[in-house]
């Protein structure tokens, strides 16, 4: 095995770790009752983890992570945890599109069940937290979950809005998604022993990570990715959520004239598929795509010089490696 | 000022803290934008703070009541909170009804920013305990989240169920209701420092007092005070939550006649002013609000025998003032 395989391997038993402290911490204290079934279901598959792995490879910067592997195991699923709530929760709203009149589609066990799904997961972690004397960590993770709450109320509030500009997109990502990431990475710095200002660089450079995670993902929309793959696309738009593609087509002149009665049409009423492939065409012509991809690479030229500065180990060097992966189209 | 008045006086300076420290805990830290108005207006006025005014009373019986006064009331303050984040919950789903065809009342900003505005009080409330290190009573306030959610979504699971029983209606209000006035008692106890055994009895008390307090709320629909206010009455029922007048009504064969059928059509359609009315003679009739009133009676005779094993102070006998007003009617 190579140094690299080695390394591979040991994460993905680091991994294995945070389902199992996942699945214990979630567990349901009524389990075979109707109650239980939706908790469990809430559960879900678990996905990729990939605030839990960015917390265990930030930690291995830290002279303490081999020593404290299961408290951070705990920890990277007690974020995977605050991550899943909030997407129980976001479904809530996806389900339900206030000034819509298209039908909502009713999950599994309603609204309730989901509202409150979600609050038991937090409960769980939180109380988890609270009886290991995990302080730092949930203080940290409050933060990130009042941060995410108030992108989430910032991105409500602009919905559907004409005059929503690139500087508030910013302002509700950095809430609604780079929270999480930065605080993924300073829990696992923090508690892995690194020094403040390693702390420090790590969780700027986990928020630079979660804008461009963002960025990616609302640009996946702009391509044939979603569409060949079955998937609706552009379910943002039809939700008066206009992201960084539409808001740079619309600070010129003529993408104003051009998508601005299609906005105003979209306030009214479903847009058409026709419709929305028209905005595709015209997002794109207009060169939104492509400037929101040369905002990717400048946060990412910024981000590496945050990279530099760590020691040149091979943790870091990972850390590298995931970062220029998201360059990549 | 006789004994009584300058207690009350007391209690009223203490819950001015209360209420200051609900304030404090919950300001946004987006002031004079939207959000920050969102945040604003979801805290709205405070009411009767029942919940920390008994956390208060309960903490009066310990020897370091007026040392730990500020502290404690910070916790009434966050017991406080965590009853809004819950309401503010409650809201989505009540707005919502998931079987009725109904228009949804939407409140002000939607059901997103309910969401997560509930969800930031929550985070709020366990950052400032972290932070504080009261790891004891966030790990009790989480507790009761916990079991909160479970009484919520089995409140859920057994909406227009036909064969929802009482022991599963007393199941869910353990939950809903009565879970966060046990760890209102028993935060207030514990902090100002009662004995281990005491702690218990006063949870134990917070718990009855919960559910009795649930018994008589369900019961205010049957009744002309609500129709007298101007409310609409039976919420509960056209929503398919079936509340103990209800489900006594339904113990006998002449009860399941008489009701099913009314059930039955609740499930499919919103039954008019005049079937509400109709279904509320008939549990009326049949003994229900009777016999719920009974179960209420015998619960207070039980709490009795738990108050009596307190030492007799003024702060008891409030409590046991406290506890018989809720047997009038």
């Amino acid at each position: 095995m190579t140094a690299k395989e080695i390394r591979v391997a040991a994460e993905e038993t680091a991994v294995d770790q945070v389902r199992y402290f996942i699945r214990k911490i979630a567990a349901s204290p009524v389990p075979h009752t109707r109650t239980g079934g939706v908790l469990e279901d809430a559960l879900g598959s678990s996905g990729k983890l990939l605030r839990g792995r960015l917390l265990l490879r930030c930690a291995a910067l830290g002279p303490d992570a081999y020593e404290q592997q299961e408290r951070l195991c705990v920890l990277a699923a007690m974020v995977e945890l605050t991550h899943l709530a909030s997407l129980i929760h976001d479904d809530i709203i996806d389900d339900a599109p206030i000034r819509r009149g298209r039908p909502s589609v009713q999950g599994r066990y309603g609204k309730d069940a989901a509202v409150y799904a979600g609050d038991f997961l937090i409960s769980r972690v939180l109380c988890w937290g609270a009886r290991e004397g995990m302080n730092d960590a949930v203080e940290r993770l409050a933060q990130a979950m009042e941060e995410m709450c108030i992108g989430e109320i910032g991105q409500a509030q602009c919905r559907f809005c004409e005059d929503v500009t690139a500087e508030d997109y910013y302002t509700n990502i950095r809430g609604k998604t780079a929270a999480l990431f930065r605080t993924a990475c300073g829990i696992g710095a923090a508690e892995a022993g690194c020094t403040g200002a390693v702390v420090d660089r790590l969780e700027r450079f986990g928020e630079s990570l979660g804008i461009v995670f963002q960025l990616r993902d609302d640009l996946l929309d702009f391509g044939a990715s979603r569409r060949e793959a079955g998937k609706e696309t552009h379910q943002d738009f039809r939700e008066g959520i206009y992201t960084l593609p539409v808001l740079l087509a619309l600070q010129s002149a003529e993408g104003r004239a051009s998508l601005l009665p299609l906005m105003r049409e979209n306030r009214e009423r479903a847009l058409t598929d026709l419709e929305i492939r028209q905005m595709e065409r015209e997002v794109i012509r207009l060169g939104g795509v492509e400037a929101a991809w040369a905002e990717i690479h400048s946060c990412l030229a910024v981000g590496e010089v945050m990279l530099d500065t760590l020691e040149d180990c091979e943790p870091a060097r990972e850390l590298r490696r995931m970062w220029y992966a998201l360059g990549k189209r």
